[in-house]
């Protein structure tokens, strides 16, 4: 089947379909896995998501996301670790593989990023132990360095995995191609991911030149410069061979029909991943 | 003087005045520092701008630009070392403390960064005996890594300083707030450049949230969420303490009066910086 080994992050078709019909497209292209947004899912409701997962024997390559963990005020930080739990449990609910964290960046006002690292580290270290409980791995996402002040002042994989290092047992990654493709120090990385067993997905899309928007300007695999299959060669050598994920942010795709967006994913998929 | 360790870029308000120009503002501000660039040079003539230099006794924190070393063929990256040559020459001239090096992204069609990095470091290493016969210091400047693809491949502090300990004497790093704030390894990276004596120069302006174009929204110092002191006392901690030299790319500040913009740069350099 061509789209084997292929998920579709939900988000790529965000603005032109809710949940059940996202998941309709996508079986009718015969893709069996997906990764849902948590807006996505309350839209329709958790039981009756959970139902068309199980139903239709859906593998959730992930739940996006959790994290957002620095906050100015220790009320604030308690908010985001019970929102944390919350998602925890609901990726437990929808049988998601993983629960991605967009970590979160500089608190408002604030200059320190050390300190907003401590936070995250802290946060992740807070709802690590229902994570597990719940069974569900919380998948450290690097942000590309662009996103540090405002999305994720975790930038690179290494950083990731030192965070993974720091809190044990029932962290690891999700590395994304768009994210994670400039780093000089990336093999390396790839490497010790694998050697740590901390690879928890693999998401794809495209960097475009120019990119005229920082978040929703991600290009389709193969319209960018990203050197897709020499990524996957890394991941697979590291002991990962779970699903690609697609996941593009993009004004141009979203405006799309999401028939033609789901239909060229698979296409590129097989041509340029 | 309030404006003492203060350096303007001229591409700071390269949209409002020419080199004769812009050096008159800034010397109405007490600023004796400046860093123009080649084009800059070219339109007043290079014998002119050496004349305004050296009659005014103006300290050159840098010429910008050489580099774009990686091209797709043997041709074209020998055009590019020529064209560095001459650069070095101009800076020879102006009697410049480094040219600054914005070493080049993926030549067009290429996914390879490995091949465009080592385009890079083998570019360095040919123009080097220029640079040193010249006496003009080589200032690798790692660029933020949103733009590895168009503009340079080097994208860390410590990628930079891995290039100079390869090519040898002659070479250094320009350290530039906006490019490097967000690097989990800051701190090490600029205590190494440190012992290695390889500080050229120190760049600021700010990273502004958000940021509406990649490449001509950078902030003035204070408008943005970079910790400048703090870098600045890294910077100092290692051993450099020349200028800070404000170099702002901003549809912004393009857009105001020439006087008020250096006005506001030295203000901010008082109060930011």
């Amino acid at each position: 089947m061509q789209s084997q080994g292929l998920s579709i992050n939900l988000a790529t078709i965000r603005e032109q379909c809710g949940f059940a019909q996202a998941v309709d497209i996508c079986l009718q292209h015969g893709i069996t896995a997906i990764a849902p947004w948590r807006e996505q899912v309350a839209a329709i409701g958790l039981n009756e998501a959970a139902n068309i997962v199980h139903s239709n024997e859906l593998r959730l390559t992930g739940l996006c996301r959790g994290g957002f963990f620095p906050a100015a005020s220790f009320d604030d930080r308690q908010k985001a670790l019970d929102d944390n739990r919350r998602a925890i449990d609901e990726a437990a609910t929808l049988g998601a593989d993983c629960l991605v964290l967009v970590v979160g960046g500089l608190p408002g006002g604030s200059r320190n990023l050390d300190e907003a690292r401590k936070m995250v580290a802290d946060g992740i270290s807070a709802v690590l132990p229902h994570a597990r409980q719940a069974n569900v791995p919380l998948a450290i996402e690097p942000l590309h360095p662009m996103y540090a002040a405002d999305r994720s002042c975790v930038n690179t994989l290494g950083q990731a995995l030192d965070i993974c290092e720091l809190v044990g047992e029932g962290a690891g990654v999700a590395v994304d191609a768009y994210h994670v493709w400039w780093d000089p120090d990336l093999a390396q990385q790839v490497a010790r991911a694998g050697q740590m067993n901390a690879i928890l997905a693999h998401h794809i899309c495209d960097w475009l030149v120019p990119t005229a928007h920082m978040l929703t300007d991600r290009g389709m695999m193969g319209d960018g410069v990203i050197d897709l299959p020499g990524l996957r060669r890394m991941i697979e050598a590291a002991g990962f061979h779970g699903a690609q994920e697609v996941e593009i942010f993009s004004d141009n795709w979203w405006a799309r029909p999401a028939q033609e967006v789901i239909a060229t994913c698979v296409g590129r998929y097989q041509a340029c991943c």
